[in-house]
Order: C-alpha cells, then sequence, then structure tokens
C-alpha cells in the first residue's frame, strides 16, 4: 500500500516547507516537489500542514488510583489520542510495593495486549527500590525496550519513594542506559495540608489546591535536579506547572547542568481561577493544580527559551461519577483531567495561531523532543525518510468548539468545554495506514502496536 | 543542471536519516529512498554525512581595524570558508562615526561585488546613533536586507555607542523588525586597564588577556540583557566566551527573557594558557581573550542547555606582519584571529566525534540557527524542498592535521598548527552548483551572491 | 559642664537597658544605675528612650544644582536636623569638572564655615577623575579627613563619570584607604527617555518617575558592585529604593562581597502612587524616584537581613517656587525632597512602633552604622564612654503631626503633610551641651563642628 | 560581694572603648571613666579586653548517641566551657521516639541538676512530632522556658521527621512564639552513600566525608528555607559549613526571607584535608564533616556579609576509646569534636587578630546574637547595666598552644593539637563571682545555673 499526499505545508521539528510526502508500506520514502506516484493513493493537503503524529509520553490508561480506575483504557485513549492527531503515547506502568517491576509490566501488558489503536509505549513507575528492584531495571532497558523510569516525590505509602531509594534508583538508571523522570512535589507537606484542611471541615476542590501550594513543587523539583546532579543521571521533570519549579531548573543551568522539563497543555492554557466554582472545580482537580497566570507565562517563555522541552497532557481521566467520590472531601476526588484528544489542537491554537511559538516549535515539543528523549528516534517524531509513517493532516484555519458531547474520551464532561480552537486535525496515518480521515475510524482495535524503546542519554 | 547525491546520511538541525537528495538548478527538489533521476550528474555520498552548509554569522573581511586591514577580503576569505563547508557569511558593515550607515553600505559593496565566491550578508554596526542613523533603520530592513544591527560596548572614540544610544537603537530596531546583536565587553574598564598596564611596562599579549577580565563581559552582557529587556527587542550577544556573561543570560531567563547567545569557535577548544609564550602569544590576541577551562566547561554545557544558539568563528585574520605591529605594545596587536575555514570541522571534531553534542545539534548551531536567527531561512540552513542546495558532503572519519601550510586563509600562521581534527569536507556544493571537490574549486570568483535577509523576531 | 540624665532607656546599636547616663564637657563619662552626680544639671528621662544622636549621611546643604540652589544651607539645614534628632550630617561637596578637588573643598568650606548648628562633614563627590584628581585623593584622606567618595553614573556633562573613571578612582581610594559611594542609575538610559518623552509632549511629573524605571537603577548597581568586586575597594550604594538593586546586592554576596546600602526613609514609606497628583507630584521629584509597594517590602525586608545597613535622608529641598521651574517641563523640576528633621520619627514610628525593626536595629541604622562606615567611630554613633556626648531624649509615646507650618526646614511644603507620627524627639544634646529643648534652639549658629573621618575598610 | 574592674577596653556588640566597669552582686551596676568603688575588690584590666561571657549555643553534653555518650558531661563540659571563657551553652534534649517531650526534659533535667559549673539552657529536639507532642510545645515555651526546637533532617529512624511533621511543627511553633532549628543535611541520601560505600568495603574516615558531599546540605538548607517560608517560623540552621548551604540562604533573602545561620568554628579553621591521614581522621568525624578552602572563604565572607549570625561549637566530645568503636566501619565511628573550650579563643586569633572581623564582629557573633536569637537577651550577651555580669578578661596578645594535655575538657586528644594561638582568656566572671582566675577554678560544681528563656521572634 503506498499513499502520496501531495501539496501539503510539511513541519518537522525545525524545517517547514511545501512538499509531497510519498509513504509505502509503513515508512516515509519521499519528500519532494510534484512526486509522481503511479497506483498510489492519492491524498490532496492543499492548504493543509502536514507534520509528525503527535507523542504524547504522558498518559494514565485503565490506571487503578484513589480507589477507582481512570476512565479511558488502551482502547479508547489511543482512539481518542488519534482523533486529535496523538499517533502515539506513553502509559506508566505502576509497580505495586512490595512486589516486583516484571510483575507490574505483566499486569499492564494484559490491559494493552490487541486493544490499542495507537501505538504506545510503558515507562515503569519505582514505587519500590531496593535490591531485587535493581537487578530490574537493567532487564527492562534491554529486555523491555523501557527505558524510564518515573518516579514519586509525593504519594507516601502507595508511590512514594524516599531520597535514599532515588540516589539509589537513579545511579542504577545511569549505568543502564535510561532515565529517570519524576512528579516532582513534597508529598509529605501536601500531606500536612491535607490532614489540616481537612481537620478544619475545608473539604471543597478549592482546598486541594490550596494544599498544593507553589513551593511544593519548586522544593521538589530543585531537590531532584540536587540528586540527578550528583549521579548524572538523565532527569526529566514530568508536568511542571510553575514558575518556582522552572527557576530551580535555571538555577540549576548554572552548575552545566541540563533538567529536562515537560509541561502539560492545561498548564499552558488554564488558571486557578477555575478553582472557585464550588463542586464543579473538582473536573480539574489534578496533582498538581492549576497555576496562576505569572505561571503560565513562565511556562510559555520556558518553550521559548528551549527549557521546556515537552508539552504532554497527564491525561488521566474520570466520569462525572468518579469525581463524585470526593464531593464531601476533596481529597477522594479522583486526581486527574481529559486531555489526551485536544494537545494537539488547543497548542495549536494557543501557540502558533497566536504567535507564540513558530511551526517547527510546535512539532518539536508536541512530538520530536519526546521521541528523542525517550529513545524512539527515528521511528517516531520526525518527517523523515525511513521514519514510520505517522502523519498528521491538519486545517490550520478550521475553527470548531470543545465539547464533551463531541469528544472521543470516556468522561462525561470536558475540561474545555465551549472553548473554541483554531486549527482541526483532518487525517491522521500511522504507520502508513489511514487511521482518521475527517473523524472516521479507519483502523480496527488492535492496530496499535508497542514501541520498544532505545537507551537513552538526555541529549537532543 | 541536476545533481543526485546517493547513499549518504543526511542531517538536518532535528532529523538525520539515511537516504538521497536531488538538486535541480540551485534548489533541493526531493530527497528519498533510491532516487532514480536520468540524466542527472550522481554523486556517491557512501559512508558520507549531508548536511546544510555551513553558516558563519560574524566574520570581518577587509576590514579596516587598528590601523591596517583584516587579511582576508571577500574573495579569499569565502573561498576559505568554501573549503571547510561555510557556504554563506555574514559579514559586518561599519558605520564611521559621523557618517551615514547608507556611505557605509556603499564601502562594503564597493568591496564585495563581484568579488565572493560563497554567499554573504551584512550586518550593520551602527556606530553613532542619532535622529538621523534612525531613519536609516527602516530603509536598511526594508530595502537593502540588512535585519541586524551590531553594537559595540567597546571601543569608545571609535566604534562604541553609549546606553542612551543603545536603548534609542533598540527602540527603533524592534519597531522596524530587526535585531540588534552586540560585542559585549565594558569598554570603559578595559581602556582604564590598559592604560594602566602599558604605564607599568606590562606590553606583552598575557596583558591583552588580563586587560580584559572575565567582569568586563559578565557585566556588558548583563547590562544589554537589561536594556533589551526593557526594549523588547530581539538581543543576540556575540562571541560570548565564558561563564559570568553565561550566567547573565541564564538570570535573564528568570524574567521570562531569551537573549540569544553566539560563542566562537576558538572559545570552545582554546584556554589562556595560549598566552603565556611570550609574543608568539600574538596569534591568540583577539577580543575578548581566551578563557579558563571553566569557561569551556559553561559554554558547552551552554550548546546542551539550548542557550548558546550559534558557533561562529569572528574571523579576523592578520599576517604575521601585521602582528608585529604590536611587538612593543599588546594594544597595537591586530585583534583577531584566523577561522573562518576550520569553524565546521572542529566543531565536528570536537563535538560530535567525541559525543559532547549530536549530529543534529551539530548543524543546528553551526547552519540552521544562524539561518533562521538572521532572516535567511529557509532559504538558507536546512535540507528542505525548495531552499538553496548548499550542501556539504563530509567524511565524519577521515583525520587530517590543521596546517598554515594547507589551509586557505591569508595568513602564514595558524592558531590550530598541527591540531589533528577528526572529520573532512569532501565536497561543497552552494546553489546547486559544486564549489568544491576534494579541495579543489570549481566555481568562479564572483559566484558568492549577495542575500537579502527577512524580518527577524528572535523565535526559531 | 556636667549633665545627669536619669531614668531613661538607654538604647544602643546593640544593647538597650534602664540606666542614668553621665555627661562632662563634650563626653559621656559614666553609665550606670542610680549614678548620684553633685553639682550636675540633672534631666529626667522617666519614659523616655536616650539613643545617640542621628548621623544622616546624606544630605545637600546650598547645593548649586539645575540652575538653581537647594533651599536649605548649613545654618537651616542643621538647625532642622538638629530638631529631628539628628546631630550630624555628611554634605557632598561636588567637584566642578575640569577644576580641582581642592577648590571645591574651598568651596564647601566657605560655606559652612561657621554656620552650621550641627556636626557636619563632607563627603567629596568626584565629578573629573584624571592623574590630578588621582594624587588629591590621598591628600583628602589624610589631611582633610574626607575618607568617602561618591561617584554618579547618572548626569552626563555635568557630574557623571565614566567606567573608565570609575575604576581608576576605585583602585586609588582602595589603595588609601577610603571608600567609594555612588548614585547608581543607568543616565544614559534616563537621559534617552527624558528625551522621548518630552519629544513626545510628556512633561508632567509623572513622566520624572517613568523615565527612571527599575531597570536604570538595578542594572548600575550591579555594574558598581561588579567593579568594586574587582578592585577591592569598599563599596556603597546611597538611596536605593528598590527590589531589583537590592536583588543585584544579594547576588553579589554569593562571590563573598559585601556591598553596603543605604536607602532613605521615604522610600521606606512612600510608593509611587503619588505621582498620579498632576504637578503637585513635584513634591515627590527625586532621582530615584519612589518605587512601588513591592519595593518598600523588599527594603525594610533588607534591613531585617542587614544588607540595608543605613536609612539616610538625600536631604535635598527645594521651595515650591523652585520647583515650579519645571511646570512646563518635568525635567526642569529641581530634584529633591525635605526630609533631614523627619528622618528619626519616621523610622522610629513605621520601624519600631510597628514591630518591624527592634530599638537597637533603629539605632543601629539611623546612626551606628554611619559613624562606623564613614570614619567617625567611636566619637560618633554610640553611647559609649569616651564618645561625643551626641544624645537624643526622645518620647516614644509622644504622637504629632507633620506639617510644613511647623517644620523647620526651607520648604513651603512638606511631603508628609498630615501624617500623624508615633515617637517625638524632646531634648537633643550635641557634644554634651543641650542643642534643642522641647522645640527651642539652645546652641547658637557656628557651634556645629566640622568631623574629620578616619580611614574606613568597610567592615563593622 | 562587688568588683571593679578597672582599666580594660570594653566590647559589645556594637561599641568598644576604654572603661571601669563596676558590678555588684549578679550584675553590671556601671560602666565609665575612673570609677571609684571603695570596698569593691579590684581587678586591674590594663591591656586586656573585657567582653560578655561566651554564649555557645550547640553543645551536647553526656548525650547518648551511636552506642555511647558524649564524654564531657554537664560538670567537665560547663568548666572546660569557662575556661575558654564560654559562660552559658544550650544542650540539646532529644525527645525519645514514642515518648514526650516531657519526659525527655525530666531525664535532661536529671543529668544537669547540681552538676553545671556555667549556666545553661535546653533546646528540645523534636524527633516525633504528633499531636500529642504538638500540646507540649507551648508548655516547653511558657511553662519550662524552652524556645527553641531543633529538628534533624538526618538519622532516619533514630532523631529525624520528615517534612510533613515539619511543616507541623513549624506552624505550631510560629503560633507559639518560638524558633525552629535544624540540623539541615538529606539524610536519606547520606544513609544511600554509607550504604554504597560499606558495601565497596570502603570504610575509613575518608568515606564518612564522602558520604556527606555539599549537595546533602545544600538541599536540605534549602529545603529547610522553603518550609519556613511558607510558614514564617524563626528558623535557624545550625552548624553551616558550606558555601552551597550558604548560598540557599543568600536565594531566600530574594524573597524577603531571613534563614538565620549558625556555623561552628572548626569549619571557619579546618578543611576536609585532614580526612586524608587514615583512622586518624577520626577525630575530626563529625557531622557535617570539614568541607573545603572556598567553603571556608564563603562563612568568613558570611560573617562578613552579616548572614552567618552565630558562632558555635556543636561540641560533642568523644575519647579515643570510643572513637575506635568505629576503626572498622567509619559509619561506627561517633560523631563530634570537643571544642568548648576554644571556640571563643580560636575565633579571636583567626578572626580578630588576622583582622578579618573586629572585635564588636566577634562579640556578636560568639556572645550576643545567640542570646538575643534565643531569647535569653538582655540578661546574657552584653555588657549592659542591669544584666548578668558575665564576662571574660581577655588578653590579645598572649600566645599559647592548645593541647589535649592542657585542655580541660574530657578527651584524650585535641582536633587542634599543637597550634598556636593568640589570645587567652584570663579570668572568667559569671554572675558577678569570679568562676576563673588564670585556669583556675573559682566556683563550685552546680553554681552554674538553668537560665529560663523568653519568647523569639528571630529579629536582632
Amino acid at each position: 500500500m503506498s499513499i502520496l499526499i501531495k501539496n501539503g505545508h510539511l513541519v518537522n521539528a525545525s524545517e517547514n516547507f511545501d512538499a509531497d510526502i510519498y509513504v509505502e508500506g509503513e515508512k516515509i520514502i519521499e519528500i519532494g516537489e510534484n512526486l509522481v506516484k503511479p497506483g498510489a493513493e492519492v491524498i490532496d493537503a492543499s492548504g493543509m500542514l502536514v507534520f509528525p503524529g503527535g507523542v504524547d509520553p504522558h498518559v494514565h490508561l485503565e490506571m487503578p488510583f484513589m480507589g477507582t480506575y481512570s476512565a479511558d483504557d488502551y482502547s479508547t485513549g489511543t482512539l481518542a489520542a488519534l482523533h486529535g492527531g496523538t499517533t502515539m503515547v506513553i502509559d506508566f506502568i505502576l509497580q505495586t510495593q512490595g512486589d516486583s517491576l516484571a510483575n507490574a509490566l505483566k499486569t499492564w501488558q494484559d490491559k494493552s495486549q490487541g486493544r490499542a489503536y495507537g501505538d504506545y509505549g510503558y515507562h515503569m513507575a519505582v514505587t519500590d527500590y531496593n535490591e531485587s528492584t535493581r537487578k530490574e531495571i537493567r532487564q527492562m532497558i534491554e529486555e523491555e525496550g523501557i527505558t524510564s523510569f518515573k518516579t514519586f516525590m509525593a504519594y507516601k505509602g502507595a508511590l512514594m519513594i524516599d531520597d535514599n531509594q532515588m540516589v539509589g534508583l537513579m545511579t542504577e538508571v545511569k549505568k543502564q542506559g535510561g532515565m529517570v523522570t519524576v512528579h516532582a512535589t513534597n508529598g509529605d507537606m501536601i500531606d500536612h495540608l491535607i490532614h489540616k484542611f481537612k481537620k478544619e471541615g475545608k473539604v471543597s476542590p478549592l482546598y486541594h489546591y490550596l494544599s498544593q501550594p507553589e513551593v511544593t513543587e519548586a522544593e521538589a523539583s530543585a531537590r531532584f535536579g540536587d540528586l540527578a546532579h550528583y549521579t548524572g543521571v538523565p532527569a526529566y521533570i514530568v508536568h511542571m506547572t510553575c514558575e518556582g519549579a522552572l527557576n530551580s531548573v535555571r538555577d540549576a543551568t548554572k552548575r552545566n547542568q541540563t533538567v529536562l522539563v515537560e509541561t502539560c497543555i492545561q498548564y499552558l492554557l488554564l488558571d486557578a481561577s477555575l478553582y472557585d466554582k464550588g463542586f464543579e472545580s473538582a473536573k480539574w482537580v489534578m496533582s498538581p493544580p492549576l497555576r496562576e497566570k505569572k505561571d503560565i507565562e513562565a511556562l510559555w517563555a520556558g518553550i521559548d527559551q528551549g527549557l521546556v522541552k515537552v508539552v504532554a497532557t497527564d491525561h488521566c481521566p474520570f466520569t462525572w461519577e468518579q469525581k463524585k467520590l470526593g464531593e464531601d472531601d476533596f481529597a477522594k476526588i479522583p486526581n486527574g483531567h481529559p486531555a489526551i484528544e485536544h494537545r494537539m489542537e488547543l497548542l495549536f491554537s494557543e501557540g502558533v495561531t497566536t504567535g507564540k511559538i513558530t511551526l517547527p516549535k510546535f512539532v518539536e515539543v508536541s512530538s520530536t523532543n519526546a521521541a528523542k528523549l525517550f529513545g524512539m528516534y527515528p521511528k517516531k517524531g520526525c518527517l523523515a525518510i525511513g521514519s514510520d509513517a505517522d502523519l498528521v493532516i491538519f486545517d490550520p484555519n478550521e475553527k470548531h468548539t470543545i465539547s464533551a458531547k463531541t469528544h472521543h474520551m470516556n468522561t462525561d464532561y470536558s475540561g474545555y468545554e465551549g472553548r473554541e480552537v483554531t486549527g482541526k486535525t483532518k487525517t491522521v496515518l500511522l504507520r502508513g495506514k489511514v487511521a482518521i480521515d475527517q473523524g472516521e475510524v479507519k483502523v480496527d482495535k488492535g492496530y496499535g502496536q508497542y514501541v520498544f524503546r532505545n537507551k537513552v542519554d538526555g541529549k537532543l
């Protein structure tokens, strides 16, 4: 099977230009002017952008959390992603404290096997680092293609490791060629504040926000950077939200360190004024919470400065029924927010359309950097000869409105209900096959493949 | 005329992959697997890298300076550049204080007209900003394609403008869509130290170094960043050499500012121990001078961090005879260093071969970023359909030794004499024509063209 | 003559305690419980504080400036100071560019000779540093007791020296045992903004404020610190107003440098909202201008942190008639503000009464530190055996209201009109003699003496 | 009983001057010239300094630690302190995890009752903060005069509290009017490194040093400052050793915070080259360990800058026999160093004699600031009327040599053996009584009293 996409404006993380692009089998074979490919299916992309399928390195599918499961599984989650132009996601495997990484992997393989529409990989969240876990690191990297290890500095007793374990893990991961990523908030301090607010009878979603002040994230980000500097491990902070945390990374540059930063689309668009809506604010109960306008500015500046490398989602959807578990106690509201479908369009609309970022920068932070940092490049993340033909044909001018009524994620509300967006995903190719076209699904469940990832060193 | 380069490993600022690349006329037309182009000249690039021609945005050709002229003119300079894989340079026009920008432009047009082998552009060095200069800014940008304006915070009485003029210039350039660049050293302080050392009878090249301590550069870089932040102008610091200056840029990130940084190849490789060689040290008398090992580390880290955007040369060659003008007085040694030919190979050898930087990063800092920041993209700086076919075919493994005996610059010594380098420019195409092949020149003097540059905004 | 002050609460820069204090001739002789001194005049200080006479190291008396003279001369100025508990001031001699320091000194000696009520010293403002000035530095220190040298980074053509001169001066002053002080604002940038606003027809006092944005002070403060660090000279920044400048000093601490900071009382109390009053705002036209609430907070924190060492006034009063010189052009409004009389009471009321600072800190920043840093300790600045009996007997509870109707400065308005203050100067002794008692003057014009100051090293 | 000390040079934290000083009962009654006090014992202090008795706020007497007890008890410890001019110490009560503060207090009261030669107070080390501990805070402050609460960020399982507890404690202490102090090192990271080194068979004292790299202290100091800033509690970091930690405090100044810093005398004098002596290095096994020369410079600069407020000892002596517990395992070497006796003389010799600090600064950091910050002022820490007559008569010129043979601490070695010191304690008064004279003890065991301390707010 071969497809020739004609007359589009191609965009990579560095270049953008008008050209045709030709796909054969699963791969990109040729890029050029006026290509003629007899027998190929031709897609006219006049007036359209053509860019690499989005890579969202931060999603949680069917994740057991706070007594329930995130509402999208590999099937609904990766399909919603495809609708929005994201062709690959990296999900998080959670080790059960006291159990092995291998067993956790097995559980996630069961969840994903034959169910995904889009391609996917795994991060391994190490929640219990010990001598036995240590021995599994090499195996995960070499045999399973899992080269990134997520850590939590919060959720004590469930997910959190202490700094002793953190330094141990970093040392081993560095040795084996992987990367350590982190949910960087001071969980102990947050636990204190949650406890305090609840004791005072302050149980609305607003107190979720107030129990995670900026300092909890700034502190933990700095600490993680300190430990990473000592060990030399490639270090990546997920879902950064605020100026304070970003400044910790900026300070680290002075000791010649590069700490890699991911933010999520919601932190670039929404602010904490949304916590002023009574229990409706539960829609935006996520961790870290939304921040202030100054933080939004700092994050956009961070992208421009090259410090923020990746825009992900931390997609972790819950239905309203699930959210209501915390109606009387903010600490029981399942944390998370549906976004996997809208990341690319929101970033385009708020970033490119407004002139905040260039087209290549859009591709860089929505696809290429994640592919590179997580060892999937050049298979993913670029329009390059020999790379997977994961392509998005995108109308930069079409306006549409986000709504739970029309989105494909498994939630009955949207955090962006009624928001008008400029720019729309029209056609999506995944490994050479049209997966989505004009909103219709063209591939079967199970088409999505697991991506074995390479060793990484944190360089771009 | 058409050329098909087969079997190379293509490198862009973000992607690298194996492919053939096809050139027709002056442009890149197609990139793909197993291209077949009947009638085209075929170049086999098996085992070779193919990357965009280097862009050196900081050279001084036939520049009047310190009572003499830099030893390479447009002919010898651009030809030496081509030999080393640099297909385009940006030279500096120097306004004469009291005279107009237009007259200065005229002088430089006369120097360059019909004499260049490689393509070139101009920066306009504004040495006398006043109401009449102000009115010329728009004209330079709109009519002459000169969109970057160089300033000097040193060389009082000859090139320096004061902060009053600086803020004025920044305001106007911002308004008209250009960029302000700067030689950021505190000239007043340097003048004091030069005077002091000479009064003390300290006249050897070592005192050139000692008269420009790190603080002179750190201070001026911070000050320039401050003024740029106030005015909002895109701001670019040329030839940054030291940790102190880099830290000023890092500090500026905290106010959401992006200050663009260029370093030069010599500051990444050589250190101030070279000033301990008596008058022979005059070879490395340049401004700013070489620094310490800690600064070299900081600059490489700056590249990795994405803060250092460009590696240029500040090529400003003088013959040994010229250098001897300062035999009894370091302040009379013409400042400058021949490097235009070796930048790409030295950066490859010290950066890519050692693993300090990736192949795409090499292209990014040696070509793409300069092309983008200075308004020549996508014409220059990338392997993209429709872009100028400026290509370097490069053997990443060939070792060779730098020597004044074999280099093509018009100096009778080399700052790198005897240094072994891994990686060699084999064939260079400029606008679709083979310009250099295996060390032989294939184009005529005058083939090089002036490049009219677009408005810029400092974004990548 | 001897005086015994009984039952007061004595306050020094470190201690405070209840005790009697006994004065004989010009000196403090004894401090203790229940002192009995037959023949001595007894002053009952029950319920009163007794602290060292204030030292205001930043005043301008009868200074030629902007085509007129500051409205208080040595007579009215030092008398107003005494009324407010300030027993010594340091005035600024201004060198005329092109003329010698010695001639400037002569001029100021003529102004002050036999006219002062309170004690006084001189700073020498070096406005034209050259080889001939250099030779006078030692003489000023050794023979004239002038050990501090003021510089201006603003007012080009009248007072400003460039960085070449600055480094030269610092080097010489360091060698001779003095201190360099500075008006740290980027005068060139300010000149640009003044020119720009005037060209745009923006001539009200508001534009005085807008022509000196925070960056002009932050930048110059950082630069001055840089040069001082290089030369090693004791360095003191006068009238610091803002967070940005304070942060430059905080940054300097990281290179183990101590930059000494003075603020003025108005910057601790008033903010820029006062520039919103049409031409009435001319009352607060001073340089630097008033700043924002965040800056006020930063300055109080700076005092608490020990970084702000001195609270002075920059007393430079003009009558309303004089201020009106700039009715059509803010740049012609004589810069300055009457404050010499109110500094101690305002600082007490806003600092001590509110609990922001302790009693010893009040004495430290209003008297002791200035005495130490400027070489007048232990003669001035402390209640110590053998020190000058310069004492203030102060009612910490008496409330009164500031008004031009009742103040003693030679201006027909007050910057603090109607402000209620808690704490009042009741009796003032200068060198053992009651100078002011319940608002009445008890010494004659000419009682005030010139204080020959010692070499200094910037240590406390 | 009354004593008249004649002809000395009196030194306070701000003033120094020649005077006589008269003591009656336990108090200072009078200070003046040529005092005549019939009936008083007269001590001639010609050529001597007279300053307030030293206050060492960081000692460990008879502390249970690492399976043994520190070798000085209240008797030997406070007596050695007196010999060196320290008249008051603050010891640390250690709560046993799981037990109450009240019980811990009881234990320490038993240790100290009737045994001390010098005056003393207690800090309460909270090692197990919970709801029941919370309720004891107020009682400790109001009823027991214990207003400072020590925390450990290291020694997990024995002394460490986590950040949840820390924020809780800070909140309560702030509310009740106390201060939180901290041993700020990242214990988790240290535990990791200790474990790692031991696993690798690296068991010499050198690895004690290497298991506590600078980052462990810099990180924890920053974190503690972050939490303190959030809660607003007066915050004091004990035994700071390094530039990195000091810089965390300097960074905190930018958010208008004052973090109070204590260093110890050994960190100002000794460096890590002492860990290169095989097991003899056990003499300097303390936590944190000695650091580098750059850190020594930073600490002295910190004193000059006013950031380092107190020089203490962390006196925690062990005999060589005890040290040998760790002959085969550095982690079993009892941590600590005998210094209580030498602090004042070493600081004088290395600080004042060399000109690094002034006489008043010497008193400020060795006595006054500790008295003020810990709520003992004006009873302690100053030569003031009505204050305790704790006085040191000190010969600034007498040279002597430190040796275990002559010191009074209960250790059979000295960390300063053979070091020549300039300046010697000659006579010490404690509450009006000669306690030490020319090396002889003049008071009985049990003369030392417990000092009930006042509420504190961190201001000086």
